[in-house]
């Protein structure tokens, strides 16, 4: 059965995914209208049709690599039910991911966390969320590891969790150009100092 | 005397200041031009006789911002003579700074770091070095606290001020709008429990 001649002509998903890597790339504020319909190989008519506006789309975009990247890989972690190797394996994942991407995009989620005050609220919201769930699942590692007596320090596990998420926000920026592939390992072992 | 009619009838250096405060808060890319023109009150032919281009005058914002933000606190702390102290002071100004701040500006140089695939070579070395003399003023201070005994752990100094690059760089992203004081102060703690 052919389409109606107002029916979407393009795959709604694979347009996100490409509009994502340039939004995650570039940010929300360079990122333009053009560059948006170029990757997405659709027109201006069909784009707002679809998605409303360049601030609806990025906010989907946000969100849908807040559920494939940074909640499939906790999930994943989890499941090693191996707290200080959970913990480890995330930085390696980072490290591995950064020096791995050509175009050092960092994550999506904290690059988007760097430009909070010139976002909306509702960006605001997936990325509190988003790095809230990191913090918890420190949190939660590090009580599992202290049950399991994988851990041995007397940790204030809350406390600890923010530090793991600093580290982890601030191997992100470095990756972007400043620190290489033996420094961020550095800042691996140090988040393992602090919880070892 | 009376100027001559093309000369400069501007002070160029609050005309920096002025375009620093709109590139610090903004990002390089999403400041227009007619930002900068408006901030600096100037027209367009007085800004490319003066300054040469929008990259150019970044450029000469993010230095004058190193030199007068990040090199002239790391020269105060260094008077203090006390490495553990100077430390927890850094971090004490970062948290004060990004709290008071209502434009949750964060740093200059970190913000630029996070941008650094999508800038230039000339920014790229002014903010390597601004970072790579951060990371030398905390490798310096924990030699001096090892060797006047204040620091009584046996720290692996390079490791240890890259870790500290990275607490205080997440600090300042996480400062513009994740995390607020409480948890900005807890990322202090664990930055002194690295070399106590």
């Amino acid at each position: 059965m052919l389409g109606m001649p107002w029916e979407t002509k393009f795959n709604i998903e694979t347009a996100i995914d490409d509009a994502t890597n340039v939004f995650w790339a570039k940010g929300y504020k360079a990122t333009s209208l053009n560059d948006l319909l170029s990757v997405m190989k659709i027109n201006k008519g069909s784009f707002y049709n679809t998605f409303g506006s360049k601030q609806a789309l990025f906010n989907r975009s946000l969100l849908k690599y807040d559920l494939t990247h940074r909640h499939q890989t906790l999930s994943n972690l989890r499941q090693l039910n191996n707290p200080v190797h959970a913990i480890s394996q995330l930085f390696d994942l980072i490290i591995e991911q950064s020096v791995n991407d050509t175009e050092r995009k960092g994550c999506f989620i904290i690059n988007t966390a760097m430009d909070l005050p010139n976002l909306d609220d509702e960006t605001a919201s997936t990325v509190k969320n988003g790095i809230k769930q990191l913090e918890l699942f420190f949190k939660e590692q590090i009580e599992l590891g202290i049950n399991n007596q994988s851990i041995s320090k007397p940790l204030d596990s809350p406390q600890v969790a923010k530090a793991l998420v600093a580290l982890a926000a601030g191997c992100r920026i470095l990756a972007r150009g400043v620190f290489d592939e033996h420094d961020l390992a550095t800042i691996k072992q140090q988040a393992l100092a602090l919880i070892k």
